[in-house]
């Protein structure tokens, strides 16, 4: 697989599509690639978008991913499903409207999975947008389901965070809330021509204005109804003036360097759990031990204790 | 602090409520009681309880105490609140109606925050559990909103999990989708006075029957009105049910030894973050290694090779 690194430099979109699919089966050759791209990565310009379910968050970027066309931009896109037994409909459904795009050189769409990514969602989302950062797209937008802590993290690396929300929420406003109204620099009201607009406009600046102002940067809520493309070009106007703002404040280089850590952090994270797997399965009396600690007949601390000695990381 | 796992095992409740803090602040002498408690651990019965906000799962939570004391046993409860400058009052307002039980020396009521617990949650609450198991409690009932990874995964080590939902969630039923639905013993139908109940209960019917069956445990479906405390009784045998149905089918020893590798695995992870942190600020040259890969002069993976090598833990 030599050369894949140079080829996706080259704007070459099936090798990109494999270091793709190497990184999702973990190949640590696929690693060595991604460090021969990382000169070539961290000029595009991320955008995070997150919200309900049934918010229209697909619609929305599928929407936002023309306005970018039309404005000669080229665009990557991650897609993170939710995928379950439950919604496999729901969710190929919004998959096909993003066929839009399909024959478009200017855009790579790429869709990843939540199953079997159990803490590594978001090292996996960022090395796809490594992947297409070094495809060159100009703008990067990551769609998420704004629910669990990984997808917090996820869209609160973005350069732009954008909160989908709609009228008429109520309850949802919670469902959303654990962390995640903190991180919106943009909140997008969609299906804006339903009943309840203004008042959820009212609650959402209520929100924004009780949640205490972190930074000079004054969250804008823009409406829109994304089935319609209208409110789009507000949305891509949005994203311009906080872009252009992150940039005169230093607080681009701030994002960049904390994006840049979690990465770090994460590597580090996940290399020591699979050395710490290979160590238990290399050694058959820790695996004695592990069926003890099956059986209640031995703690899980003191067993934590012994596998780490056995790495030379005991106390 | 010596002695607080003897005094914990013979009741005390102020000793409990002491190690439950020391535990919070990750002081490593805790982890020493937390060991001497474990013979006295795993005798509890655990009932998770998870639904979207607004469900009405705190007050089910509250009725399901009162049930159980009613039945002459004693009950823990692990609150998790997802914290955030948005939600403190509605919070709070849930937290009010547990006060109910304040004053019952056969209740103990725990919340632990999300906020500033990334990654630790679940085992924050198996700690605290284990403290509530050497207390002598019969039944810990762990109350969680329903969202992220870390929920699903606290949930679905309990021994009985209940998924609560509501008549006319439509999109919420997407909301909680990703891996919740799947780790419900009991579905329960809250506010089910409400229009639209029978229908709500042949749409959790139905994805159930979508879901395909794991087991041979039947999935029940009660309805409640929890603020009126109708149904709860109701609820209380369904998790009779279950638990004898686990006891009989071999499946209440797979979920203990399910548990008791996931602590394991959690206690290893988290040690070794530790000395990833420790072995980063004992070492300068790291340190300017780090400040290269925030100013994007390194890889995150030639970065976390190093921190990796200088444990002893490279490739």
């Amino acid at each position: 697989m030599t050369g894949l690194a140079e080829r996706i430099v080259q704007g070459d979109r099936r090798a990109a599509a494999r270091l793709m699919r190497l990184l999702d089966d973990r190949i640590p050759a696929a690693y060595d690639e991604l460090k021969t791209l990382f000169p070539h990565t961290g000029k595009s310009y991320i955008v995070g978008i997150t919200g309900s379910p049934g918010s229209g968050k697909s619609t929305l970027t599928n929407q936002l991913v023309k306005a970018y066309r039309q404005r000669g931009k080229t665009v990557g896109v991650v897609a993170i499903d939710p995928t379950s037994p439950f919604s496999g409909g729901a969710i190929l459904g919004d998959r096909v409207r993003m066929h839009d795009h399909e024959t478009d050189p200017g855009v790579f769409i790429r869709s990843l999975a939540t199953r079997g990514n159990l803490g590594g969602l978001s090292r996996s989302t960022r090395d796809v947008i490594h992947v297409l950062e070094a495809l060159g797209k100009d703008v990067i937008i990551v769609e998420t389901v704004g629910v669990g802590q990984d997808e917090v993290d996820i869209v609160g690396t973005a350069h732009t965070a954008i909160v989908v929300l709609v009228p008429g929420m109520g309850d949802d406003i919670q469902a959303i809330k654990a962390g995640i109204l903190e991180i919106a620099d943009v909140f997008l009201l969609n299906k804006s021509d339903r009943e309840g607009a203004d008042r959820a406009e009212r609650e959402i600046r209520m929100m924004i204005e009780l949640g205490g102002r972190r930074t000079a940067w004054d969250t804008p809520i823009v409406r829109a109804v994304a089935t319609e493309g209208k409110g789009v070009l507000d949305l891509a106007d949005a994203i311009e003036r906080h872009r252009a703002w992150l940039r005169t404040r230093g607080e681009f280089d701030e994002r960049m360097r904390r994006s840049r850590d979690a990465e770090f952090w994460d590597t580090v994270r996940q290399q020591l759990r699979e050395r710490a797997e290979a160590a238990l399965a290399a050694n058959p009396e820790l695996q004695t031990m592990q069926k003890k600690l099956w059986a209640g007949e031995i703690d899980p601390y003191s067993a934590a204790d012994r596998l780490l000695s056995s790495m030379g990381q005991g106390t």
